[in-house]
């Protein structure tokens, strides 16, 4: 068994001004390689707390993946702290210099003096090239653990990590490869779902199973090893059989993959275009399929109707209609729809308006009712869903998550 | 000198399910305090790692502030391995096993036999009622530390943060106070930035100085101490007054908060409106915006135009001129943002149309060129950004971040 630990560096992810998204992706990474990920440390570039930070995952695990910190500026203080660990002055490596000063000559742009720092290398340590960037990486041993330092920019990691790092742990010895299966469930509560599988649940079940709650959506993962990766997915898979008579319409969705990028993937294989009419979730629904590269062969569009002012004006829907019904209304919702399929000559449109708080509920229409529509062509059909009012973002995800349910359930 | 590290507990936060936004709010709230945050700590349910790890934290902080892991499933463990921690059997708590029943019933559920284990408490731990939800958390000293245990569903965490949590920090001694300052860049690479303000950056220097990059945005940290608030806000804003000169045109928005907030609060106290026409950024501004209570007083809506039959049909721009200049132009985006700001009947109304990538770049417009219109009472301008092409989450990301300068920059 393969120990791995995560570790990001930087003072800006500590006092609050940029959130932590490589350690999941890491770890994400790491573990379809097979190493078993038990714990990601968020450390600041403070020398004294780094160095502590980099000794403990380096006693702990045999492979840590560390990024951030490898900046040229001064704050930056990864490649310092790490050769204090190897005992040595930092040295000058002339190749990773030249393929930063190439690297920026190529984009047009000038070769600050400050860049050349990040040539400079610990004891022992061989350069990884970035090819996308100024910082280049460094691998190390450091006690029991290889240590990989990638830079903190997710796009240049990214690159770095798949080209470099990920080959050279899978030359590692020790790799047990894992699978994993993802059920998603809309429905019952956290505590529901747990009671209809408990006993899936217990401490050191192989597989092991999981929940997870996020927005309204619960998830159900299973985790499986095994001696290769057919029969780790084998054991994944039989665990999943099992499960999903316990379930029944709460499954909605399967594959580790994220909902909007399964949306995109039945719509295109079905040869459909989409287009989103969103009053509640405020443009959610749009901007969650367009961070998708190739959103656009599916998306042809939409509209944010907040005013009411654009439900009439761009959307066309009856200032009566609204009179009667209110805007949030199965009526409205259904009128958004079909007059946004007609606008935008799309196969399919949804529709959300509702109220996402905190103000503008009434005891008839409270803070998270949220009305529905789908119109293809087939007809229209338009639902209301009474969301928990667990907070406005609770609200608009959990707003956003039937959507995706719903254009997934679409025959 | 109070020190305080930050413990996110849960497998779906390590195996890849779900990201732990947690830990950040939960250090910027600390730090307000005046506590000093230097590491965060995310760590499975697995019982001998997730021992080991609050184990650690408590041998290194006066104060341990954790989520996660409090669920009425098996697989959450934090009571249990805080009570072999604190060397007893967990203790059956009557009142909170009353709070837990009374808000079920509250909500028309049923009470679930399962929830019973949310009551249980280490020994010695004085609970933490939960009011909106259905898991106590508790405080226990563990070795040095006051170690506080939350549910790690981000809603009921900060209500219990505010009201229980941060009150028994702030009755602890030892807290120095600290403020915080932030001036937001575009323009200058990161290296090209440091070098301006190099002798800002060095390790030791109070107050401390720090760059972040993110998405083509370049964030100064000014982190002050003081003995009192306000000297340390005194301090902040000594080094930010240093600072502004040499930043210049670059530096468009100052204030710890984001900045879609700040647009809405601009716009919001000038009386305007605002609609939104988004090609390439794809929903993104518009979501943004709407994940702020309050945005209906300033947003009326937009129109994510992401094929051409979108910008004509809805946003009616001719064929002709999108024949002439392409859907990716500056005369293209003056007529999405003027047509919009007349079919929504906003005061302002912005355009974005562009080429994010992967594909659709020529040799002419190669991927990261975006066109950007602001439409208003005084006229339109237009306006074109070539944006490195560092993927398409970074131009999207540049390219909203671009609107926010141009919304903030308006006379």
């Amino acid at each position: 068994m393969m120990l791995g630990e995560v570790l990001a560096i930087g003072d800006e992810l500590i006092h609050g001004a940029l959130l932590d998204t490589n350690s999941k992706y890491l770890a994400g990474q790491l573990e379809a390689l097979g190493v078993v990920v038990q714990r990601f440390t968020v450390v600041s570039d403070d020398p004294a707390q780094l160095r502590a930070a980099i000794a403990d995952c380096c006693a702990r695990a045999d492979v840590v993946v560390a990024t951030g910190g490898l900046g040229p500026t001064l704050d930056d203080r990864t490649r310092d702290v790490v050769a204090e660990l190897c005992g040595g002055p930092l040295q000058f490596d002339a190749a990773s210099w030249q393929q930063t000063q190439a690297w920026l000559v190529s984009r047009g742009r000038p070769v600050p003096d400050s860049n050349r720092r990040q040539a400079m290398l610990p004891p022992g340590a061989s350069a990884l090239p970035n090819p996308v960037g100024t910082a280049p990486g460094f691998a190390v041993t450091i006690g029991r653990a290889r240590f990989f330092a990638m830079p903190g920019v997710p796009r240049e990691m990214h690159v770095m990590l798949r080209d470099q790092v990920l080959p050279a742990i899978q030359a590692m010895p020790g790799l047990a490869p894992i699978a994993q299966a993802w059920l998603r469930v809309l429905g019952p509560s956290e505590a529901a779902l747990g009671e209809r599988i408990e006993d899936f649940m217990h401490a050191g079940r192989e597989p092991a199973v999981g929940i997870t709650a996020s927005g309204g959506l619960l998830t159900i993962r299973i985790v499986a090893r095994g001696a290769t990766r057919a029969a780790a997915a084998a054991a994944c898979e039989a665990t999943a059989a099992e499960l999903r008579p316990r379930l029944g319409s709460w499954l909605f969705a399967e594959g580790t993959c994220e909902l909007p990028q399964l949306v995109l993937d039945r719509l295109r294989r079905a040869g459909r275009t989409l287009a989103v009419a969103e009053s509640c979730t405020g443009g959610l629904i749009a901007a969650r399929l367009t961070d998708i590269a190739g959103a656009s062969e599916v998306l042809q569009g939409g509209v944010v109707a907040y005013a009411n002012e654009v439900k009439q004006g761009l959307l066309e829907v009856p200032v009566e209609l609204l009179a009667a019904h209110g805007a949030v209304s199965e009526a409205v919702a259904a009128a958004m729809a079909e007059n946004l399929r007609r606008l935008a000559g799309s196969d399919l449109a949804v529709a959300t308006t509702g109220i996402a708080g905190p103000g503008g509920g009434s005891a008839d229409k409270p803070v998270g009712t949220v009305c529905f529509a789908i119109a293809g062509a087939n007809g229209t059909r338009a639902w209301t869903v009474r969301i928990p009012d667990l907070g406005r973002g609770f609200i608009r995800d959990r707003a956003v998550f039937e959507v995706w349910r719903a254009l997934l359930s679409e025959p």
